[in-house]
């Protein structure tokens, strides 16, 4: 699974450097048709590429696309799971039992979930470098989010009066700094849930098998954007099928939104992902991952509360533990520390260029060590290590919300800007479960690592248990809480400052016992961290420019990006991987237990599937985290693919793209078709789809 | 808590350096009386040394002292946790509820458990020299282990005539081949348990304060060595207590057996620890600490079984943590590289030396590209991360006892020598609990991550799991074997490869399943990397030798050492940490929730106990791991102190002391005693203590 989920890494300014191969997470605005066309010989026209990019979707940490003019959104299971798991009941569990709507009316609502497509993009660099001009770091780090707030409010007021629907306008930072967009989409707010299969064939093999290639993972489901009107959304834009999929060597395209890469961190930077933050993470998650899975065998709904958490816990598990393994590959920082040797070394032949650039690496160098220092305060404290709880979440929108609504726009923490809100009642007003046991699980958890970490002693470690354990702590916030209540959340929210503080709610007074510290360490982070290090991440990036110009990508911002490749397995330890899997070996693999159980829908109608059928398929495609969903591409702009996973080389890709062994991995449209077709018999669906 | 627990490091040969300041562990053999008489003023005589000796005793991966001439013996309670956890039922936890035997009648077997005292040392690196003259690197390393057995064994021939009652000879090996000498020690395999307090006290502030300093833990227990006729032990040399302990800055020896240093790995070897071993570990330990904590939440009866194992777990996490940092310290690995270059420089500058010595430095650069190979197929085979199981344990005995004892003493692997076999017996037939559900548990941990690390492809994997998940395995093989009763167990001890062969128990199957692969990979192990890494350490020793002299201590080896130094606190931050805490704090500290919870024994007699009275105390001694339970002892031999800890900064110990950071932490005499006497009311205790 490639979800768009990261460790909390305190620092995600990127900056850019020169690609080679196929290798590159392309902008629209910025896509290389010339390269394209001299290497593969084939056209990539304006229409093709304004057909792909209002095609593909954006969801929740997730890509996908449209594939009916009706609103039908394709993506994948596991993109899926979050609205499985909220529509699901102790009596009915759709992550593992799939769902099929046979008709429009049966179709289940996904509450917290939206659809974005890009529907214009607007380079604003400019504006932003005049506001910031000559300000010392700390200024114009406080400037510049200002300038997008502004930019993003004025975006939307301008836009609503030109179009209906909702839309939004969100700033985009490429390049570390040396670009700034504003990108506007439409919004679709109301999205429901068609069809999913069941968890142990989208997810055959489990975790031992993600992020492996060979595989069998069915790994898809099909959601519908439906309009303000609560009729299904006109999308004319929309990808149709060649069912017969890509052949070997075949060009293909990716269009999606890679979650971030870190191919362009200092090396300083870089260490600190090494020695600090990953193995910080590591640590929690391995910790959580084991009280997860024991609390799972305590009970049949045990097993179910548990099972989404875990998967993400244990995809992030496993990225992380590679991104570790990346950093302790002595040629990656090898490599890494000749680039800046040589980008130095450029900058020293060039006198005025050198004198005005400084020394920005020492200045990262030097903010790390500060962030050292905080890295774990600010992990328990702001990150919400230490508060590892739904309700905690809820509370604290809550308390700062009303805070800073207080506020004018401009001068709030940016996550409450006025184009943020719409978003934020969203999630608070869905009614989406609140499992109390696995919530006092979690935040019992978060207080005991928040006392090991931060020391019995600590100010905020002696308030909280004083006289309580982690689990008694725990079980009287979460039991006295009532804010699992979405009605609650809404009174509170629209109530504000005055509503929030005359709250005697427990999950509340516990944001509000810890918020001037959490609030404190942030500040202290964003001016002696952030500023500087985004200050001198601009001057590296800068610097870069000249030295080797603009024509190449930047890091994943989360934002929508086209890239290209071919077909093809790799080689490993000497033995070639072929680049697709068959049906047949599926059954081979199966042990009748999980995570290597076909389920009984598929058994049951085994003698009727063609055995010779592609089931997934490897392509050289630069992915990432993110990019799960995404639409696989052929040159004629038909769907031959959906990518859900990466090999486990693709892993490192956070740092350098290899491109002997860097492999993305697709969902074949025949399997899907074959699924729909003889298993669950979704003639309906197959018909919208355009498929005989 | 300083227990000799380690992670599985692959490499345990280690190499000299030179000493500053007060470190160093030295051996009784070569203890530099000279050098304290020059610093303190004071003669250590071979009298004083004979007595500290013979005084001190070897328990399972910790230290002890004989405190009476009727062979009562102090150690700390976590020293003596397994056997308080032995002797503990559902309705009788001792190691919550403490334990003080009032007659020598009630005193309780520890089953398990053996004290040595080391009584005679012979160099016999001549003869392990001789052996191995000329042979290549394979062949010296299986040589130089047979020879090593048969002096072992003709040493306890000839001890046996000589003495009555159980002894015991051991090789062992300092400066990491440097030099090889037999020891000879009088064991005890006799040995009850007399006072134990609470835990609560014990171990106040738990894993929270763990390595902490200041500090307020009780930790102490005490035992009683028996004889061979079921009497107390005659124990002439003990050691009597100074009630009042040092005053700060005087001089204090701490005699005991630290388990393992690192200090003279060579730059790669470290790495491969900071890359490879202490990562995985850590990975495996945070999950296995998530399961432990979530299963004891599940009942009063599983919180009781799993205290013991989480306690020693998660004493390993911070140990392992806290290396790991060490080794992310870059001042640390560059320190090593500049001694590593400074040695190689001194070798080139004598040509003859150079030749002789060749590079042994890439020599076992190359054997750790193996090691970082075998490192995951090892880990989980052989050593046992795989099945993680009492039983599994039993079962391996078995199954290799049987047939290792068909060769030839010489001929077998190293763990069933002659020599060995006693303590194997004793631990066969001990009547040791064991939990089937933490049996369960531990045991399908082990087999998911093994899933995890050898892939579901693996061979063994497939075999174990084809049609079982890690659950289902776990639970068939536990409940279907009979190996808890230790009768089963001795009747196929005795009934050796015929018995074994016959059986049918399933954990024996589970055995017999995996032992090819693993002796496999271990002969791999013992041939491909042990062999020349061996080689190579005795040369770089020996070229250090030359270049620095021998008057250096060598790395801690489990064996008895004897190191000076002085009571005193440190900087911290700026801050002066004082050396001593006293029992009024003790209570401000507490929460009344574990782990911060004071037994009711003390709050009852709160009012008439003496809240100036000293608790811990903190000296600059060398120590670690395996030091837990060590006498701090006055130049006038008197027992001023119970070594149960270091502070943080002891732990990087393992690879370098840093004399203004590194500090060891005892119990103080006066609160032991304030206890005994006014908690505990152990009046007959105190009087065989000699204290008034």
């Amino acid at each position: 699974m490639m979800l768009c989920l990261r460790v909390f890494a305190l620092l995600t300014l990127l900056i850019a450097i020169p690609a080679f191969g196929d290798e590159g997470m392309w902008t629209y605005h910025d896509f290389p048709e010339a390269l394209v066309k001299q290497r593969y010989g084939i056209d990539i026209t304006p229409a093709w590429l304004d057909r792909a990019r209002l095609a593909t979707v954006r969801l929740s940490g997730c890509t996908a696309s449209f594939v009916s003019p009706e609103g039908l959104i394709l993506t994948n299971h596991h993109c899926a799971a979050s609205c499985l798991d909220e529509n699901s009941t102790g009596e009915k569990n759709l992550v593992k039992s799939g769902f099929l709507a046979r008709t429009r009316e049966r179709e289940l609502r996904c509450g917290t979930q939206v659809a974005d497509v890009l529907i214009a993009m607007e380079n604003v660099t400019d504006k932003v470098e005049a506001a910031t001009r000559n300000l010392d770091d700390k200024a114009a780090n406080d400037v510049r989010k200002k300038t997008l707030t502004q930019l993003e409010q004025s975006c939307e007021q301008r836009s609503a009066k030109a179009r209906t629907g909702p839309l939004k306008c969100e700033s985009v930072n490429l390049y570390a700094g040396g670009q700034y967009w504003l990108y506007e989409y439409h919004r679709y707010d109301d999205l429901r849930l068609v069809f999913a299969p069941e968890e142990d064939i989208a997810a055959f093999g489990g975790d031992p098998d993600n992020f492996q290639f060979p595989r069998w993972c069915l790994d898809m489901s099909i959601l519908r954007a439906y309009d303000s009107h609560g009729k299904p959304a006109a999308t004319p834009a929309y990808l149709q099928w060649r069912p017969e999929g890509p052949h070997v060597s075949e060009l293909v395209f990716v269009s999606g939104h890679p979650g971030s890469t870190d191919r362009l961190l200092t090396v300083s930077q870089l260490e600190l992902l090494r020695d600090v933050s990953i193995p910080q993470f590591l640590l929690r998650a391995s910790e959580l991952r084991g009280r997860y899975i024991q609390y799972g065998k305590t009970s049949a709904e045990a097993s179910r509360i548990v099972q989404n958490p875990l998967l993400y816990l244990e995809n992030s598990l496993k990225v992380e533990r590679k991104l570790l393994d990346a950093l302790h590959d002595d040629r990656l920082l090898q490599r890494k520390r000749e680039e800046e040797q040589a980008l130095r070394a450029k900058l020293a032949s060039e006198p005025q260029l050198a004198a005005s650039t400084g020394d920005p690496w020492s200045t990262i160098a030097k903010a790390e060590q500060i962030e050292r220092e905080l890295s774990v305060a600010y992990t328990f404290l702001e990150a919400g290590a230490g508060f590892n709880s739904k309700l905690f979440g809820y509370a604290r929108t809550l308390l700062r919300g009303a805070a800073e609504r207080q506020k004018p726009n401009t001068e709030r923490l940016r996550e409450f800007r006025d184009t943020a809100l719409p978003r934020i009642e969203q999630q608070l007003k869905a009614p989406v479960p609140v499992h109390p046991e696995l919530e006092k699980l979690t935040l019992s958890f978060g207080f005991e690592r928040m006392r090991e970490w931060l020391g019995p002693d600590h100010d905020i470690v002696r308030r909280l248990l004083a006289k309580d354990s982690p689990d008694t702590l725990a079980a009287r916030v979460i039991e006295g809480s009532s804010l699992a209540d979405p009605q609650v959340r809404m009174r509170l929210w629209n109530g504000g400052a005055q509503a929030v503080d005359a709250s005697r709610d427990p999950m509340i007074e516990l944001v509000r016992l810890v918020d001037p510290q959490a609030r404190a360490v942030r500040k202290r982070y964003e001016d002696e961290v952030e500023a500087p290090v985004r200050a001198a991440s601009e001057q590296i990036a800068r610097a870069r420019f000249r030295a080797y110009g603009t024509s190449v990508p930047p890091d994943a911002t989360f934002t929508l990006r086209l890239n290209f490749g071919t077909v093809q397995g790799w080689t490993e330890n000497g033995r070639q991987i072929e680049p697709f899997t068959t049906l047949g070996r599926l059954f081979e693999r199966a042990t009748g237990q999980e995570p290597f159980k076909v389920p009984d829908s598929w058994l049951e109608v085994k003698e009727q599937l063609d055995m010779s059928t592609k089931f997934n398929l490897s392509t050289n495609n630069d992915i990432v985290g993110g990019n799960s969903g995404s639409p696989l591409i052929d040159a004629g702009g038909k769907l031959v693919g959906l990518m859900f996973d990466g090999n486990i080389h693709s892993i490192a890709g956070a740092f350098w793209f290899d491109p002997d062994k860097n492999r993305a991995v697709a969902v074949h449209p025949a399997i899907m078709l074959e699924g729909l077709r003889k298993v669950y018999k979704a003639n309906e669906l197959l018909a919208e789809l355009g498929i005989r």
